[in-house]
């Protein structure tokens, strides 16, 4: 059954308008996704119970909402522009473009068969070989043989062939250009001035850099820079004292060159990031603290807890600026894997855009009458992953009794709080007043901020099946009975029990579970 | 008064912590801004409203939040790609590149007097104009006499030379690259295989664009595309009827060369919009209808509802495919200026996106039996225009008797579900129990879900002109009689009227003025 929920999921996704693929109509974009309107509110409900934990419910947190597009410098500071990067190389052979740090393992003089999808490309790539590299091959049928593994240490991940380009850094942020100049406008100006003549390899590239560097800008590849370099605004605006934090939900992007498992890693994504300015000496109390605070967190809305794990990182995984790092991991279908990680940064960040930019980034604390530079504990969650840790944690298949003899019953066992629509009102005919008796508890639920809808295609079984599929904690039936004596059917999703309750209680009463689940 | 409103505001902004200049500290960003802790909540409270208001109070309109890089064909469909562009200019004089249709008009053959900082540039421009035109001008001082304004129409902006470049389009759409594939590393490769040799002018500019075109893409100009690449799978998978609405919110990005007025033209901004798919022939009376029900909606939180009016297109302010739109205007400080678009696009999005796509992107009515293609009436709103139209709205002051004789009261007159804080508990002396007691007040609302604040930093009558100035609509202050009866005072941001409620009915009285705000 794991191995095949992420096909159940996805399919569930998109048929129940959850989680849609990008352009889809277009065939589609490699690696970004669209979140249908229950999908939407999905992850609208897990970003809000985030900001109200995190910022509302806090007084010693504030919001920030800053742009995706930072000033270049920023990217400089943090080590994103230089670092930040992948080492790709190209086969030579069948033009595969890969990351040289994921390519099958092969040893310097280990023999190794490259093979095709068929004789002919074979034939040809033996061509290539033969006239690129002076090297002889055999082929049998689609394979060829002869060939040795180089100091590489790796092979092409397509075709097998030792023979690669040089690898080259590409870095994973999204490069933009802003203001009236267009950098290939500035290339063929440069072209045309006969600037690259002579030019190649590096040096060609470097030149290539420095014509288009005006008005280069980048996408935010993480949304936590912006606190460090708003730090002095947000804390004299808000007269802030240390311990405090600076959080941010929102957008970020990675020119990730492997993307995989539906929405766990895509080039567009949503974090809910902190950053927590704490005294220096007191940071590794804060981090236990953080790290228990957010294991709860995510706990709170699972139904298998167990599904949760705190990992602390090796030294040999620790970036180079933090002090101790431990992931919040979640045991995905393929494994255990990534959701949040929460990372003693030190003064690491703080320090860096001072250097770079100039402005004093340290506190002043009154009582103590020193000044000093804030260390910082980053709780850095993924909500797109949030999303789909809460999708896996949900799906729920059984088998019940159905009209013609056993079915299966998929349901979708959300958090109330997270499920998209917390009440559905169904009027069990379209007659006899019923639409318009439920379509007034609808407005009821409405009027108290109580996500409601309303439902009449189809029998009531259904029906019923239908708000399973998609999460709904509870189903209101108004039937004959309602209309006589002003009761009505509350259904509940996980145990399908049903019980008849008072019109004028409905609202109070799923308010009731709601603050109660 | 006016004119220096927007100064008042944009600092207000800093000092309070609305919204910031993006990477100020680098210098800033030009034309992005960030939304400090009491803006982020201000824009929060506004996009929360226009989703309760337009989804999820509606049967009829369903949310979809879809990627911001979508497959670039979309953009080739809805004619972004082609057509949405500003023609560009170069001085060739003072070397100023500015937008054609924005220069200083001058007729054909009207003589022009250039105009320089100083004699030295004036007396360099000369020379440029005598070896690259062939024309000798007479210097004055600064300025240049004897050029002639030539066919074009218009001048530079900043000297007045007629000498330019020719124009050219340039794309308002930002452009990126997605995959592994790097544009200037395909130059490189390009200009390293002679690609370009030989080629000047449109066919080199047309070549660039040929070796750049693979895993080209933009970032969304507009919310709106989404919601007609995304209709079949939306209107299946909800089982929507037409007619119904899809509305989205979130950023979009425009690489504008003129920014203005703060907030209001950014290029990176946020939008609402929402796109009501109806029949053929329904159209207008849809458009009425939205008219009316989006006026209210800005209305309803404004002191000032006469700063919005309602006009309509002249024909030829009509895009070539809307039949029909109307702006909601507000009375910004330099005019009339737009807040929200209501147009009539027809067919046109769904038609050419099936033409584009090969996708059969029509309805079928169950009812009538029939296929048709909808037409779209698209109310699209500016949320970053919205909170500054609200900020502006909200801008008061006024003269009160203060302890040390008349003072200037500045108060934020935002409607209370706007408000970023509802309420301030505030502890009137920092000892006594009272900053406890405080707290568990503050606790007991956001329990509720209520955005309370603590406030114990200075005097009392400090406190109040910070939340006057923050637009905190209300304030709670413990004092010694509230440890002795357990009253409190309940203090009003507009009239400063205070008045003892009981500590234990605090939370529902503010509820209670909540709701009838």
């Amino acid at each position: 059954m794991q191995a095949d929920l992420m096909q159940k999921i996805i399919s569930l996704c998109k048929r129940r308008g959850f989680v849609f693929q990008s352009s889809e109509i277009y065939g589609g974009l490699r690696s970004a996704y669209d979140y249908g309107p229950l999908g939407a509110e999905l992850k609208r409900n897990l970003m809000s119970a985030w900001w109200r934990a995190m910022v509302n419910g806090r007084e010693d947190v504030v919001g920030l909402d800053a742009s995706i597009i930072m000033h270049p410098r920023v990217w400089e500071a943090s080590g994103h522009l230089a670092g930040f990067s992948d080492p790709l190389v190209d086969c030579k052979v069948c033009k595969e473009r890969f990351r040289a740090d994921q390519a099958p393992r092969a040893e310097q003089g280990e023999p190794v068969v490259m093979t095709f999808a068929d004789k002919g490309r074979a034939k040809v790539a033996a061509e290539v070989v033969e006239q690129q590299f002076g090297v002889t091959l055999e082929r049998r049928g689609k394979d060829l043989h002869g060939a040795v593994a180089g100091d590489r240490g790796y092979v092409c991940k397509v075709c097998n062939s030792p023979f690669m380009s040089e690898e080259r850094q590409f870095n994973l942020m999204f490069r933009s250009s802003l203001g009236p100049v267009s950098p290939l406008g500035a290339i063929a100006n440069a072209i045309e001035k006969g600037e690259f003549e002579g030019l190649a390899g590096n040096d060609l590239r470097a030149k290539i850099d420095e014509v288009t560097k005006d008005g280069a800008v980048y996408l935010r590849p993480e949304t936590a820079q912006a606190m460090f370099v708003q730090f002095l605004n947000v804390q004299q605006s808000m007269s802030m004292k240390v311990p405090f934090g600076i959080a941010q939900m929102g957008k970020s992007f990675r020119n990730e060159i492997t993307v995989e498992h539906f929405i766990f890693r895509s080039c567009e994504f949503e974090q809910m990031e902190m950053e927590f300015f704490c005294e220096p000496g007191t940071d590794d109390e804060w981090m236990s603290y953080w790290c228990d605070a957010r294991m709860s967190w995510w706990q709170q809305f699972a139904n298998d807890p167990s599904k949760f794990r705190l990992r602390p990182h090796e030294p040999d995984e620790l970036a180079h600026y933090a002090k101790g790092c431990f992931d919040i991991e979640y045991d995905y279908p393929w494994g255990w894997g990534e959701l949040e990680g929460i990372a003693n940064r030190t003064d690491y960040d703080l320090k860096k855009h001072a250097q770079y930019s100039g402005a004093k980034l340290e506190y002043f604390d009154p009582q103590q009458q020193k000044k000093f530079v804030p260390y910082v504990i980053e709780p850095a969650a993924g909500a797109t992953r949030g999303v789909l840790v809460y999708l896996l944690d949900a799906y729920h298949e059984e088998t019940v009794e159905g009209a013609k003899g056993p079915e299966t019953r998929v349901v979708m066992r959300f958090h109330p709080q997270l499920a998209p629509i917390k009440v559905a009102v169904l009027p069990l005919v379209k007659k006899n007043e019923m639409p318009e008796k439920a379509r007034e508890v609808v407005q009821a639920f409405l009027a108290r901020g109580i996500a409601a809808s309303y439902d009449e295609q189809h029998a009531i079984g259904r029906r019923y099946r239908r708000h399973d599929e998609i999460g709904t904690p509870w189903c209101l039936t108004i039937d004959g009975q309602t209309m006589e004596d002003g009761s009505i059917t509350l259904r509940d999703r996980d145990t399908m029990e049903q019980r008849r309750i008072s019109i004028d209680d409905a609202v109070d009463e799923i308010q009731r579970l709601l603050a109660a689940g």
